[in-house]
């Protein structure tokens, strides 16, 4: 794909301020942000701990707080059962389940490249 | 696409260690790195003021450090021209341009769910 295709596909002019391409990237921004979503993926559904075991590096604050800007962006989606232990289950929206298209193509230029 | 047919495309068994997203990943993890490979897909060829031009916010040494990982990675070439005053180049190699795969479903992605 040359970047003329590219524009043609995504039939938006190129702007600045309005770029989709600029969004994700500051969406995805944070350190953990794509490894928090990229778990997510691996499972429907999944509870703090789980998650926390998954990535042994991130610290609690910083999960917590990933999780919660992911939510803010509707990306996941926070599920409290009113259990006594609490439970809190963590899953993915549709466009947070539609980032895999964009990890698949990572997947790809990794396989060929890396 | 879901998670098992993402699995089945890019035909890698996960493994923590050798997984190519995470590499993926970890390549366009510094602040700067996307907004500098997206600055290139633009331009054939660009010198160094120019690009800093097209990304007022970065710093000099910031950029600067970002396009030599980028050519370590084998992503970014660097052309010298030995003329006076010296003149440098850089251009996407071809696993560089095809990373605009990675930033056409991220622009799919922004114009559907942002």
């Amino acid at each position: 794909m040359t970047f003329e295709e590219f524009n043609a596909k995504i039939q938006t002019q190129y702007d600045e301020n309005n770029c989709p391409v600029t969004k994700v990237l500051n969406l995805l921004n944070g350190k953990w942000t794509t490894h928090v979503i990229y778990e997510l993926e691996r499972h429907q559904s999944i509870r703090f701990g789980e998650l926390k075991k998954a990535m042994p590096s991130i610290t609690n604050a910083m999960l917590s707080s990933t999780l919660k800007m992911l939510e803010t962006q509707g990306i996941v989606l926070r599920k409290q059962y009113n259990e006594v232990p609490l439970r809190v289950e963590y899953s993915l929206s549709e466009s947070g389940k539609a980032m895999l298209n964009i990890y698949y193509e990572m997947a790809v230029w990794g396989e060929k490249y890396l």
